[in-house]
């Protein structure tokens, strides 16, 4: 097992040698190479070609031997035979990790090479990440050797065996403004995988949620031991496809993992509290809210919209989920009755109607903020409010029970405002139910059994 | 019941009026004609305000009947206890339909002031929208009566008892660029509803699927044989939330809506083909399918991907909905894998690997597309590949066969081609497991009992 120490230095490496750089800008060495620079990293960037003077301004060396400096991190992004090579010289260097792009082995057969590499690798106590995969981002590092870039730091730790999945919550990150601590793309993983990286994780100070997209699992019990510790510190949001036959058929072919029994992994995930993602979007909507809001302290909840329609929505999959929506009690129920205008709807959901300001949601919820039998609160705007999201800014600074807001239908203004309450800590998701879904994953993380 | 030809009439009206149009830019008033005229409405526009000369640059009138010419379509967005002289002025007027967004009748106990405005409205044979609703938009005659403004074309016709959730469905369709024929906003659904809507639809030349959000239905027998009607020439989505106990509570609340027995109400649906979304994503991407492609002539789909991660995630998904991922022929994989480069997966789901380009689906796709056992092709971009409109359009040059796609993970590559393939026609998701469930709901469609 590779130990953290060597894990970390790879993640804060303060140079980084990209093998196979190129100025061809369709090539993976070159798009690595941009994102690097373009990312704001603060090391040393060696990159290597023997045929160039330099890439992107960045003086080129043609071997990692002829690098004069220290290297930390390897990026290899040249033809599988040539990689052999290119891990000697890793060694010879006292690299701390190795990054494997190049695809071309085990998955198409290679089996004997990819050991040699492996072995190479061992002897030298290199960390390794794939071969055949999409790199790693660690944005306390400002290190995108991967790609597409993404900058913006965040709270969740993002381990994904698909590139593309990987990337895609990158994406989604980035766009919503919430950002990432790291996404690390395991490919093949025939070095560091999911028990290594829960390891690190769990004690990186940046990541508050780990992210983990597997397909198999080698170990079940190393597996059910490392998710055990890293969850006594942070919770663990896993997405497993290959539910069904035909899914884990497909995995069997993607990456030769074996998907097990879903039914076993999908009660040992509930027995140990790892929260299980149904599919990609949960596996974002989940993380997402595990990162910015800590667990309610119960499972009853309280609906405020200007949406009738969203409240029902969003009631059908509170039921579902076992969320409680409370009866608000009788005297605040009376009190909202005599502080709002005569359309709305006193109770739980308390629907504000189509008309409703940002002023009217202060009232209400200043109101409802007194019900001592509400655990969390779902706060949906269905309309163009402005100042949403001072109001919810408000209500949070009155209580710690967590907050959740859907916004739709709201055109312009709701961009604005849903950008703003994402910088300031507060989740916001699309649709009612993919945050009454989210609020259930949240609460899950309550009920886990070694949460600290 | 109000004719079709009244209600045609309101919908291609070549005039509108304004009744409380105002210069407060806050006011529903100012909004609705600001939409009106920022809409390109051809037809002529009449602000009615008796303490304003001029609106927006708009000649105003103090009354309806101090407009000089012919009016087709009345807004009234003044306080309930003045709509019904509004409402004998449009009649006197010979109105054709009236759109009432003002709220304070039944929905707040104001049963007999509604009950005199619709009175008027029925001895007039007046087309009634609402009262208490956010208005209507038919992009054929370019009149937003309603908010946000949506001015984007497309094949959908959204009548949403709830106007969040109508004016969630005009954003995302514009968002997507494929917009909407019509939304109408039902509110207290007091005149016409989703009966005379659903016949007037099913005849529009524009509209070519139907989104129905509905919180009850009243006569559950003219209900079901209208839908029967208007299924034998187009797709109906239904969104009916309320499936739970607490849901149809919150129903009962907002809309006074008995939500009648779920499972009948499902079955029903079953029955005659009516498609029922499961919630508000699901609702929005089976009508953006429906509105762009024909149903596949059975249930076998072949799955083409960049990303083996991804493929997975839609064959578990697939298998749930009881798509049939068929087993390539085996010339055909035979084919495929001298064709394609050796990490390339010849299956079903065909892997083509995180370095794919264009030119490689290219390649696939032409192979695939020999297969005799496929009805519908789910081909899913996993990584920023340009060109992959192109790809998608060529293959719709060859087959009849429904194409779906799924893109993610292709950052800024991935927003153009995906524009580009909503601009030419093809559904773009951004899950392969949405996709799979809107390829499920155009196979539903092709199952209806009546279907043209």
């Amino acid at each position: 097992m590779i130990p953290l120490e060597t894990i970390r230095a790879m993640f804060c490496a303060k140079s980084v040698a990209v093998v196979g750089a190129s100025a061809n800008t369709e090539k993976t060495g070159y798009i690595i190479l941009k994102n690097l620079l373009d990312g704001g990293y603060a090391g040393d960037v060696y990159p290597i070609n023997p045929k160039s003077e330099s890439i992107l301004g960045v003086k080129c060396y043609s071997s990692l031997p002829n690098v004069p400096g220290e290297i930390d991190l390897v990026v290899v992004a040249v033809p599988a035979a040539a990689v052999p090579e290119v891990m000697r010289d890793a060694a010879a260097k006292k690299a701390k990790g190795v990054v494997i792009i190049s695809g071309g082995f085990r998955e198409i057969g290679n089996v004997e090479l990819e050991a040699e590499v492996m072995g190479i690798a061992h002897d030298a106590g290199i960390a390794v990440v794939g071969p055949n995969c999409q790199g790693l981002n660690y944005t306390p590092n400002k290190m995108c050797a991967s790609w597409p870039l993404v900058q913006t730091p965040g709270a969740m730790a993002v381990v994904s065996q698909s590139g593309t999945i990987g990337a895609a919550m990158q994406g989604w990150a980035a766009e919503d403004g919430i950002g990432i601590t790291a996404m690390v793309a395991l490919g093949n993983k025939s070095g560091i995988g999911e028990i290594e990286l829960m390891r690190y994780f769990a004690q990186d100070p940046a990541t508050k949620v780990m992210a983990l997209n597997i397909e198999g699992v080698s170990d079940g019990g190393l597996f059910i031991e490392t998710a055990r510790e890293a969850l006594a510190h942070k919770p663990v949001v896993v997405l497993k496809p290959g539910r069904t036959a035909k899914g884990a058929e497909a995995a069997q072919s993607h990456t030769k993992s074996i998907a097990g029994s879903d039914a076993v992994f999908d009660a040992a995930c509930r027995q140990f509290g790892l929260i299980r993602a149904e599919g990609i979007t949960e596996f974002y909507d989940y993380c997402k809210i595990l990162g910015m809001l800590a667990p309610p302290g119960g499972n009853r909840v309280m609906i405020v919209t200007s949406s009738g329609g969203s409240g029902i929505l969003a009631s059908d999959v509170c039921e579902d989920l076992g969320l409680d929506i409370v009866r608000l009690p009788g005297a605040l129920a009376e009190k909202l009755r005599e502080s709002l205008p005569a359309q709305c709807v006193a109770a739980n959901p308390l629907d504000l109607t189509g008309d409703a300001t940002a002023a009217r949601y202060q009232t209400a919820l200043d109101i409802a903020l007194e019900a001592g039998n509400v655990d969390s609160f779902l706060v949906i705007f269905g309309d163009p409010i402005a100042g949403a999201c001072e109001v919810v800014q408000a209500l949070r600074a009155k209580t710690e029970k967590p907050i959740v807001v859907a916004y739709l239908g709201g055109g312009e203004v709701q961009l604005e405002e849903t950008a703003k309450m994402h910088r300031t800590g507060t989740p916001v998701f699309p649709t009612p139910e993919r945050a009454v879904r989210a609020l259930g994953a949240l609460l899950k993380r309550r009920q886990a059994p070694n949460a600290e």
